[in-house]
């Protein structure tokens, strides 16, 4: 299990989010949940658009935690979009490579879950991907795969439809390989204009994922805290788990459901795997 | 906080303690305790006595959970003593400099604890030590600190005594400093012939040590443990924290002692701090 | 010997000068010159002063030619002024606290040279800094003990003064250990307004340093060339080593002397070590 | 390019080779020759079989010539067998999984050279991998997948003989994509029994490679060289490049053969590339 969350409003620095609440995502690379006592310290990267040409990737196979560059970089960028992760390997190598966002032109990707039985699917799973793409996957996890068969699947046309697809693609592929429960995952995927985020599991239990409420609701509710003054409107916060303990500042985005969050009204859909 | 384990005893490979017993050093990296969700991920450190002139050192910044080089240093050496060690940094940097255990000619030394109000301290401490020895010190641990330290107070002479003088001077200039209790200890040391290992701290509460019990016992708790039919009757092991549950193969060195394991019978002695 | 560039003038992104001159910093990583082969691989740092409260501040042990990180973070900032800097170890560890530019408040500074007999007048040169400033030495090089010393010997009230002040104080104590030359530096020192560069060596040979010549003059030699289209009239570079061979863009600044880039006429003065 | 080095014989200390001659290993990692201003930096590796139930491997992404613990692993270790690595990357990540040697049950392996066009034949010469091995490879070099192509075409059984095949099928398939020299190699391969070493390029330059003669005569060439006194008759050193420059201890191998330093008498073959 890993933890990554995606922010998407009015230029910030990202240490806002990740340094400064009370279960940041620092905090989260310590461990998992206050009662889980595993830590997220495989690795982290951090995502950014900004005033580049492309976004910029800032990736290491350090613990986050006591990466002295990680603060220095998240206090000096200011960023209205972006995306960060904290990594617990489940088997493959400890390396920059397999450090997630992964990147493909303008689109990022995080992951948090894994593919069920991935040694004995992951040769087909390779095939499958668009020989064009091929030479992009640099690392060896099943979150890099996963990407590239979504962007082999239509992901920067049609995002859901991309994602949906790969989901369909993986427990076809895991099923006929004996895997009762193919994919965990919660994903975020952005272009840089939107921020796109889904939660499945194929079997009954799906790792957790939350969407902060409307800024202009949650200056209704703590209308003395600072911290919510300083935020547009617009601002979303996406997180596999809570930063804060604030009641009514964070909806459960329901298993086999996907967000939007986009300048005018966010959307929520069903996420519903599909034969590619 | 940290954990450290030392061994000795006939020639074993390291790894049969820091990977296969059920709460073995590479467990206790990825959390304290089974109720204490901090990793010790900061390093990690491990030191043996073997066929070199000098004894080896083997010392790395990234978690010791997720190092293969660890993995197979540990499985392919044979040694008659070593110490391991994890971190878990408490100021100072995540860096190899600053990873136990250190080193002294013949000499080793891991410590889990801390000196309280260090950075009120620290110069004192520094400008205490012996010249010839400054040199030597070449990350910014209190623990390298508390080394040379004992080592300008005769530890190569006189092993519990050079320690029990670094004890009283800290706790001399911690308390002239203002603070109350200056001093959080279990340390281990080695010649390469004996392991010393002590238990102390200058308010009520002791980081935990341990001493396994006499194989012969052991085996006669356990008759059908095949792992104990395979260490000899001198074998011994100095812990943080237990390796595994077993009832009666632990006993807990009490605060303000400290231990010998050498050949013939081993020593438990008070550990009191002195005025050097 | 090691290599190092500042850069005072309008916003750039750093990559400009870190990667795309012929002989470019990353260039210069790989080998000191192209008839020496030696490389500067044992480290690198960027400081830049840019949106952030501080001077942000971005090091790594890894070498800079093979650094994602460095490309990424180097492409994505847009900085008015920013020191960068490439390592070859002279004996202490590789280590990202070892790494210029060091930072203290809005003070940045990195070294290209060495004092000689280090390990003889390590000891007396640490206990001269002062207590104050002491705790932020935190690694363990001769260039960081001379940036403290000339914190300590008044660089934040008079930086020329500061660093030649240091200058002599190394210079006696070195003699008085019989060392015949003891110091070799160029240095870069920056508190964000102006950027102050200083050549001097105790012997006869100095490290080479050059600035850039007059944006204006350059681009009358060279109406053609896009990138000094580009760069704003008071644009300078310093540099250990030239970036691009083209006559009439760099100055040598001789032995003994000093530069002050600054906004409105640079200043050229001597550089003369004093006794503190 | 890089460099690498086998040794077969009597039990030695690797540091032996790596650290003590002129030419050593380690100094080929600062420069690939004297003439050459091009470090092999970004990484190492050292194999050797010894006492554990397969060969040690320790690799590490960090240049080898600041990289203390491989001082220390190559001083305490004796081996009679073993093959070290320094690596300039050509392209692809500088991480530990693209580290030589590579291992695969008892066997290792280690490449100088390239296959030319590499992201033109990467994806269809990952698809002829064995399925039962697609999931040995980690990284993502070149060397890494000609190792496990020659696994999948018979090395294990016939060691020059799946090297053959590999080189064979690289160079079809390179042809096909229109690479007019596909491959340059020189590589080491061991069971822990034999060396295998192999020249060989698809164009007119060959990597270079050399073997040692034989210890009896470099003794009558150098009586008074104590360190060939110490080696025992059958011992062999297969190296890029020479280690120290004394006439008559060197023998260069030609393009296009093999070599097997072996117990008894050694061999030496033509190479010759081998469609499977």
């Amino acid at each position: 299990m890993c933890r990554w969350l995606g922010y998407s409003g009015d230029p910030i620095r990202p240490e806002e989010l990740l340094y400064q609440p009370a279960r940041s995502l620092i905090e989260q690379s310590k461990s998992h949940a206050p009662d889980v006592a595993i830590a997220n310290g495989d690795g982290y990267g951090l995502g950014w658009y900004g005033t580049g040409e492309r976004p910029g990737l800032f990736r290491s196979a350090s613990p986050a935690w006591g990466d002295r560059n990680l603060r220095e970089i998240s206090a000096q960028l200011r960023s209205p979009l972006f995306l960060a992760h904290v990594r617990a390997a489940t088997g493959t190598p400890v390396q920059q490579t397999n450090c997630h966002p992964f990147r493909h032109d303008d689109w990022m990707f995080v992951h948090n879950g894994f593919i069920d039985g991935f040694d004995r699917v992951r040769r087909e799973l390779v095939l499958a991907v668009d020989p064009a793409l091929f030479l992009g996957i640099e690392g060896s996890t099943d979150s890099e795969l996963m990407f590239h068969l979504a962007l082999t699947f239509g992901l920067a046309q049609d995002p859901l439809g991309g994602l949906e697809r790969m989901a369909g693609f993986v427990e076809a592929v895991g099923r006929r390989a004996g895997v009762a429960h193919p994919l965990q995952m919660t994903v975020g995927v952005s272009d840089g204009v939107r921020l796109y985020a889904a939660r499945y599991a194929s079997g009954p239990e799906a790792n957790t994922l939350f969407v902060s409420s409307s800024v202009r609701d949650v200056r209704l509710l703590y209308p003395e805290n600072e911290r919510f003054q300083h935020f547009s409107d617009e601002a979303r916060v996406v997180v596999s788990e809570p930063l804060v303990d604030l009641p009514g500042l964070w909806r459960e985005i329901p298993p086999g459901t996907a967000v939007v969050v986009q300048p005018g009204d966010d959307l929520e859909v069903p996420f519903r795997p599909q034969a590619p």
